[in-house]
């Protein structure tokens, strides 16, 4: 029986989401101990990417095998008895043999949320990259400058090294920039994403808020050649929040 | 010369604002012991108020006297530098000798955030109390039971003992209920509220989302007497979010 979970977690203590050697805390070792001890085996789970050390989950989507034929519902509260109080089961159903977390998965969107203040917000530490200036992030040019990634490109300008990718065209089907207060929220959906692309594109769009033109976002995209002066943004920032699989409903 | 603060901090380290026996963690300890730092002298800060052991503020307010004379700025900046990152000073200024941080208020505004949903949210720990229950809560009832305490009224049926006031008469000037998606948020902006007020209201609210009528809240207003089989909401909902002076804008 397969089945899939759709995971939230605040990455903060976590390395990651992908299972390391022993003893370094991820995300998917802590689902992967607590499913054993309601299957009494070793149960794999496989997730629809992985996430950095620091980066948070609102919808991680993962599915897993079992003999043991539960209830969804069962499941869900059985992982989150044994999980970790910063990792929860959100949701948890019966699957499809055919349905496979990473292969299926349509579309991701990302969030990232940069505190545009001069003194950071305590309630929202390991939350959002602050600024930490007084002055203000320009969330128009930011606006601007999101929108040449809309669209089909080849994203090789933002991906880092390490990455095992070896086609860097991917597809972005919407990105916005919203601010609400002090809060600049940045949201990217696509049909798949380079390693630490979101984190790079954020990197060059607080570079236009902080005054270089939104056309150095297109100028970077099209030279193909990542500008590893412009520091990328800080985890902490980066919520993966939704997966969208064939069958399912946004 | 005296200074107004506005102080923001994440109250779940901290056994309330209130300074205690040694070796308590308070945030007027914490505050005390960073403008020492920089007056090199003990300086009693003065809250609007006290908070309980794990609540929070966004924009609690203070004052204190310093013949170190420096620019706002430049104390909450060597402030921040001392303090603890979760305690952030988001404002400070010069105000005349006539303001005081507690006579003065004109009105406070509390917060209380409620996640109505079967899974806590691990990016909100200590942030919310949550219902951890599948039965959504009502909160059109909820909005016209709150209803009931915006006037003024005598509210000895919401308040704990242990509270130093004499006169139980306070004055709400505006209430509500608000639901995004999964979070309730519950605002009241009053004269004064008497010792844990708000969490005791909010109980009452969230029996009435549970299914008890709005004209609960009416009912037990009425008689005066606190109902002490319905628990209070916890502290960790709870935000003081902001202090208006007679003379200051809102």
């Amino acid at each position: 029986m397969r089945y899939k979970l759709t995971i939230m977690y605040d990455g903060t203590a976590y390395h990651g989401w992908q299972r390391q050697r022993e003893g370094v805390a991820t995300v998917q070792y802590e689902v992967e101990k607590a499913l054993g001890n309601i299957t009494e085996c070793y149960t794999a789970v496989h997730a629809s990417g992985r996430t950095d050390e620091g980066v948070h989950a609102l919808g991680q989507v993962a599915h897993f095998d079992s003999d043991k034929q539960l209830d969804g519902y069962k499941y869900l509260n059985a992982l989150n008895y044994y999980l970790p109080k910063d990792i929860r089961i959100i949701e948890c159903e019966q699957v499809g043999s055919d349905f496979h977390a990473r292969k299926m998965a349509k579309r991701k969107t990302y969030v990232y949320r940069v505190l545009d203040s001069a003194v950071a917000n305590p309630l929202l530490t390991n939350r959002v990259q602050c600024t930490l200036s007084r002055d203000r992030l320009d969330d128009e040019a930011m606006k601007a400058g999101v929108q040449y990634i809309v669209g089909t490109h080849d994203f090789s300008a933002f991906k880092s090294e390490g990455s095992s990718a070896t086609t860097f065209t991917r597809t972005i089907f919407e990105a916005s920039v919203v601010r609400d207060g002090d809060i600049i929220e940045i949201s990217m959906t696509g049909d798949g994403f380079l390693y630490n692309m979101v984190r790079i594109i954020v990197g060059v769009l607080i570079k236009i808020g902080k005054g270089q033109p939104p056309h150095a976002m297109k100028d970077i995209l099209e030279s193909g050649v990542r500008k590893a002066e412009w520091q990328m943004a800080q985890p902490q920032g980066l919520y993966l929040k939704s997966v969208v699989y064939k069958s399912s409903q946004d």
